[in-house]
């Protein structure tokens, strides 16, 4: 008899279920809700939100996690357990006084931030930006205190929050390599790109015909139609659960890429959602794996796959015959803007090359914030002195297009940034895999096929769910753990080599 | 100190903030999610079902509602736990058991159905029905004894549910009033109509032009599309919250009137929940009454509003200039066509002067069912008995167009029919009682101006919530109860007076 596994099969069940509510009043909220909307649909989620603490961080719940240790269990139900007692435990870690203070102070910080960052008003968010800072940090060392695994420091407790089962040391290990050889790299493409012919992509692209063209994109690319929506939203992103995937891209009249790009990235995500273990739908098990996993798999949909030459080749004749305006541009043309590499001052605007170098900047200011090893005061001489090093941008007093550009830090979400990163670093190791072991895969890619790259990340990462640890699952599928130089000579590849 | 009205209150914003949860995903699951997003969609809804009557079905509530009794609480107050006390009972009185069985048997009994019916196979729907008859009769007397009013037979209990405060006796006294007039109206109108000039309303109108149309046609109306939308669904509804309402209605290419009429009546029924009383927003006595006043709503803004000759005249300027293919049809054909009578198999296809016998035909023999005068076997003979006598149409061994085609039955909703009638009844009464204090009416309705209306609606209805018995709303507002003498007057009036 394992009653108190069943108590708490069926309690996180019910946790499932009102998660289901959330995503996709969340959803509707995001694509769908009118204005007025706003404020009914943010109490109905607080409560739901409360209801779904109050289900879980019961005591209850700690007993029956106690007594199910006890009982005889499966291999799988065991390793369900294990993830049960990590819900339970980031539940229950922090005081309701604390949480309810950082969300206090997180959405002051943040509501004032988008005022003050229009306005480069640097003192401004410093005062409710250090009463962030100094409640993440009393969170940190919580975490750390109450986490079930080792974490040496109190950034680590906040990083397995998104980079589970990946250590400071070790990101830090992977970022020191990549700082050692890009930013030389950086230096030999765009001198390298100097040399092209400049193209500028513009033009009027009618936003229906960019939606028919975004949806055949998401189709090509093995997103099911009949188990998921295209729509569009203010910022992409993808919800949903098994069997009802919601991902979202943008359009612009003047511009026809930045959609793609757009619906490539959240169909890797969703691709990812839809392929997680069925038998274990609804229960942590049989949820996805760290916000690492996750962005490997979207960016390998958009930066390996779609922005591979041999499907750009593919899916420009698709482009040319959605939007005919397209046709002055042929498929090298297309595909070195695709690729243009420039060092600049915002983050989310950045090409894949020089992108890590934002990241490894964040990373560096935000363990040492975390960990008492800097002041809230010194980010800006740190950031404009990390860009110049980095991108040889020139930040200073720049607040706006620097150290303020960001909305992770207004709320307090220290540790996500390096999970870009890493993210980056796990798709093209999974890629070169995939390449490795389907030889014909440039054949495949021509001709708009993509089920054997689905195939693949099904068996070797969506099927797995948290049976796996991420590096576990790295290495079964690649035969080694998260390796930067995967990552680098990609870039040579694809930016140095004469024959990509 | 009113601690356990206080907790109660809670109590009910709680299971408030649940019934958003639900509201806006049976809303996506009609008019969005993906044919693959039903299932879990449906557990999810069971969950949040179950959570819901945990929460209010809850012993601690009773305590509450007995403690609360004591309290000192203001009038309002003291309304507001009446309700609760209403709801509360309403969720208790039926064993786990019952519902269960009820709901097993009427998803099993309106799943064959939709396939019975289209082979018109009564006798397999026999099987399946007989068993929901038999658990709504046990339905019946449990409320019947839980009633915190007085229901002289079971029937009444269950008409309480939609007819709330109007007993078997009041509305078959409406009806017999009907009954004793209206065929004999039916045929004198339909014997008037042979003398006019048949059109045919039909050609192709792009549901584009449609939907801006309809859009055009809410807004003239007074939805605020910054607190609402409307969308396209199988069959036209409405739900939502304050501040967001969400209407459906549904376009066909060759026909553009039925999508009107819909927007329309389901523009009247957002109207009372947006104009519910705002300062309890939330709790029970905030919320709209039964079907009886909600339907009243409705059919005002569609038969009464819409369908006026002074609104005909003005909105045909604006369907010539929405879908220019109308031109060739003048406000007096439009308005010709739109009133139409005619005697027919089908309730959901009836006008407004056929309509009622339609509906007093199932009163009759649904509370002859549930109170036990009358057996399931013998649906057919009176079917076909009172259709021959009401309307002259010959329904005989044609069940799928006879005793078959609603779907009310089917799941064991009695009590529901006669709420479309006595809304009918009390739109025209509130009608004429707008029209009395608004002299100045047809000049109004002749630009597109409906706020006038709007606000007496507000005034004499909207605001009342649960304040008010449907009885008292209509003295208050019209100064007598219901009373069908409106109605026939309003029958004759428009279908058989010369100036109209």
């Amino acid at each position: 008899m394992s009653q108190s596994y069943r108590k708490l099969s069926q309690r996180f069940n019910r946790l499932f279920q009102l998660n289901h509510a959330m995503t996709f009043l969340g959803w509707d909220q995001a694509v769908m809700m009118p204005p007025k909307g706003n404020q009914p649909r943010a109490n109905a989620l607080a409560e739901l939100s409360g209801l779904h603490h109050e289900l879980l961080a019961n005591p209850e719940v700690e007993d029956w996690l106690q007594e199910a240790e006890q009982e005889s269990l499966s291999f799988e139900e065991r390793a369900n357990l294990r993830e049960m007692h990590r819900c339970w435990q980031q539940a229950n870690c922090l005081s309701a006084e604390l949480v309810h203070a950082k969300s206090l102070a997180g959405s002051k910080c943040e509501h004032a931030w988008r005022t003050q960052r229009k306005e480069n008003d640097w003192q401004g968010f410093l005062a409710n930006f250090k009463e962030v800072l100094k409640l993440s940090r009393e969170e940190a060392v919580l975490r750390q205190e109450a986490s079930l695994v080792d974490c040496a420091t109190p950034y680590d407790a906040l990083l397995d929050l998104y980079c589970r089962g990946d250590s400071n040391v070790f990101i830090g290990d992977c970022f020191t390599r990549l700082k050692a050889e890009l930013p030389e790299l950086i230096q030999q493409i765009t001198e390298r790109q100097k040399t092209r012919q400049p193209v500028d992509i513009k033009g009027t692209f009618p936003i229906a015909d960019q939606d028919a063209l975004n949806k055949q994109l998401a189709d090509i690319l093995g997103f099911d139609f009949d188990g998921g929506r295209l729509d569009t939203s203010a910022h992409p992103f993808s919800t949903g659960v098994r069997g009802d995937q919601r991902i979202c891209t943008r359009y612009r009249e003047d511009e026809f890429i930045q959609s793609l790009f757009a619906t490539a990235h959240e169909t890797g995500h969703a691709s990812y959602e839809a392929g997680l273990p069925e038998a274990w739908n609804g229960q942590p098990v049989g949820s996805s794996h760290s916000t690492c996993i996750h962005e490997s798999q979207s960016l390998l949909f958009e930066k390996q796959l779609f922005l591979s030459r041999a499907f750009s080749r593919y899916f420009t004749n698709v482009i040319h015959d959605k939007l005919p305006a397209t046709k002055t541009w042929d498929a090298d043309t297309l595909w070195q803007f695709y690729t243009k590499v420039e060092p600049g001052f915002i983050r989310v605007d950045a090409d894949e090359v020089t992108y890590p170098m934002h990241v490894i900047l964040r990373y560096e200011i935000e363990s040492a914030l975390i960990n008492g090893d800097m002041e809230a005061e010194d980010i800006p001489d740190a950031w404009n002195e990390k860009m110049q090093a980095y991108l040889g941008v020139d930040t200073r007093g720049n607040f706006k297009e620097g150290c303020m550009q960001d909305i992770h830090w207004t709320d307090g979400s220290f540790g996500y940034f390096p999970s870009y990163t890493i993210g980056a670093l796990n798709s093209v190791q999974l890629f070169h895999a995939i390449r490795q072991q389907n030889s014909d895969w440039q054949a495949h890619l021509e001709k708009g096929e993509t089920g054997f790259i689905r195939n693949w990340l099904k068996e070797n990462i969506w099927q797995h769910g948290c049976f796996m640890g991420a590096q576990d699952m790295m290495k079964t599928a690649t035969g080694q753990q998260t390796n930067p130089e995967f990552f680098l000579q990609h870039i040579k590849d694809r930016y140095l080599s004469e024959s990509y």
